[in-house]
């Protein structure tokens, strides 16, 4: 891999040292430069005007996404975010009390307080000895009440991959939906739908994608997508045929709403054609290694644990500091040029709650970071923990 | 006014005549700059970096849209466009089968199908001679299983104000919620929430505020949103606070998703502070001016027919030319250099069907057009219709 390519091509690699890619990664510049063309031409020729005379590309947008799934461009929806793509299928499949969701051990916040709302009952899964999710557990726990198996292909608050083929696999015997949160894997592993056998995925652009903020998509598979009426309706996802009536759209449009930023969404296609061409298997080994070297060198710290488990892992790395706030650690790395992160307990509570972790500090890398970069973050780890 | 600064400080007004300031508006030069400023600095600090160290000036925005609306700035929302505000309303609402809702005639697509999705009873209130909605029969159908009030303020097809102080009062005195849909009226008419009386009033950034698109907000009166837990949550409108516990944010965020992008975001507050810095009422006096004299001179034209109503107008002048389809004669203004738009059968199905309408040709002015871009056109119009 050319790293010293994509970080001449990536302008923030000269102004800081990232790990903060589970965040919001640095962008190339062609995904900054993309969305800055447009809002500048848009405000020389009109938004409708220049969105009416660039839709093809527009439609490259939902291909490169395609592509990045191994789905089909009509089973792809774009949204604002993540969470919009998430809840669009969740809430569409209108669980309720005698409903069951079999969830992850690891799973996020958002996805969790939408399963509490909704009234179903919520079964989380017990983790296996690696600490990934036990897909025996999950098979014991399959009966007819279960409505949904839902959980995030990789946590965001620890290095962890579930097994997401294994639990597909499972799912798609037991004919129940299964709906993959894959906003952490996006971008840094190999996703493909028909492995992973999900009804639905949803991702995001901004983190390991590269893409600007306020951009996500989903795919949905069409079986699931014909059963499904979304929760929500606007012009562009149904048409109001006559005074009293109104037809859902075919595709999986059904799944968005007609306004959006255009520029933004054009960044969004622009990240995923990068990754394209940089190959997602290639970027997810040099992740997959980038990451172990830095749990190895943290592990060999004294006063610092390493929070990750499973028997895959990905480029999240999460590390505590005996007697040192995580909040304090990251802001001693931030004054030293390091962008890091902090994990929250309200982000992962059943989690959390059962390994009783306290909060940590979330160092993920990405294949444009070094081991020069990984070794200037371990040195600066051990000056804090020194001087604490 | 002047309007020669303001054309000025808006780089399309050399480009281009633009007319379709009711689908998206020529920004000023400081909203893109905004934006693009915003978005380099991201992409060189990191996102949640940036984010965090100007937290600032987003609460800015907040306040800034709490001026325009005459609001308080804790109720307000945010989101990436006005459907989406609207929809966090009225599906919190959860209305359904029995339940009854008043609208107007000139209503939305967007909005009548989501009523029509809810099951409830849709109830189209008659307009009075001038072509408003009749407050009368509004208040004569109101009984006890009217949950809502929900209708535009300017339609998307029409030059038309509706009485919405009118009929605030109305839902006021009958106790109940008003949802004022503003996404044409907000830039163009000065807005006061505690004036119109709404319960909840949903616009967006691009149109006549002449921000970015994929920018939208909300007001949502505190008694309303007290009574509102949202038809979907996330981490940001609810906290996790136990494993199976959720508490909803107590301000108008509850209506939000966490994840946006942040530099759009900005550059609707430097949209809002463009337009309080001109002054509301002086806009939409000159808008009014224009759109009457463009208006008066079409009416001139052989073969033109004008088809706004109502007792009060706005900036949308609509009309169709005898023999000539609109896209034609939008085509042939493009060609031209002047920028309209069409109007859709499918996004105003009860004013279509009640009065047989054509799809028109919609010229929506601002207040940085002219006398003379009003002539061009005008001009170019009977050139088009002679021709034919």
């Amino acid at each position: 891999m050319d790293v010293s390519r994509y970080r001449a091509e990536t302008p923030g690699c000269a102004e800081v040292i990232h790990f903060n890619n589970a965040g919001a990664a640095l962008p190339p510049a062609v995904v900054v430069d993309t969305v800055v063309d447009y809002l500048r031409e848009e405000a020389v020729r009109g938004g409708y005007e220049l969105a009416a005379a660039t839709r093809g590309r527009f439609e490259d947008v939902y291909a490169s996404v395609a592509r990045l799934l191994g789905a089909r461009a009509e089973d792809v929806a774009l949204a604002d975010n993540a969470t919009r793509s998430w809840q669009a299928v969740f809430y569409a499949l209108r669980l309720g009390p005698g409903d069951k969701i079999l969830t992850c051990r690891s799973e996020y916040a958002s996805n969790a307080i939408a399963y509490l709302q909704s009234g179903a009952r919520v079964e989380v899964v017990a983790d296996d000895a690696t600490g990934q999710l036990d897909v025996a557990d999950l098979e014991r726990r399959i009966d007819g009440n279960v409505k949904l198996i839902s959980m995030n292909h990789v946590p965001t608050h620890s290095g962890l991959v579930n097994p997401a083929e294994q639990v597909g696999a499972i799912a798609e015997r037991a004919g129940i939906p299964f709906l993959l949160d894959a906003c952490q894997s996006a971008g840094q592993l190999d996703l493909d739908v028909t492995r992973l056998r999900c009804g639905a995925l949803s991702a995001t652009g901004r983190k390991y994608l590269r893409g600007p903020r306020g951009t996500g998509f989903l795919y949905v598979h069409p079986r699931l997508r014909d059963r499904l009426e979304p929760a929500m309706l606007d012009l562009h996802s149904a048409t109001w045929t006559a005074p009293g009536r109104y037809e859902v759209d075919p595709t999986a449009k059904r799944f968005e709403v007609w306004e959006r930023n255009f520029g933004i969404t054009l960044g969004l296609g622009a990240a995923v054609d990068y990754a394209l061409e940089i190959g997602l298997p290639a970027i997810e080994e040099r992740v997959r290694v980038l990451a172990a070297r830095l749990r190895e060198a943290l592990g060999a710290l004294a006063g610092i644990t390493v929070h990750d488990r499973g028997a895959r892992k990905c480029g999240i790395v999460t590390f505590s500091a005996a007697g040192l706030p995580s909040p304090e650690v990251k802001e001693r790395l931030a004054k030293a040029g390091i962008n890091t992160s902090v994990t929250h307990r309200t982000s992962a509570q059943y989690e959390f709650t059962a390994r009783d972790l306290p909060e940590a500090v979330r160092a993920s890398v990405h294949y444009y970071n070094t081991d020069d970069e990984i070794d200037a973050l371990v040195t600066e780890i051990g000056r804090i923990t020194a001087a604490a």
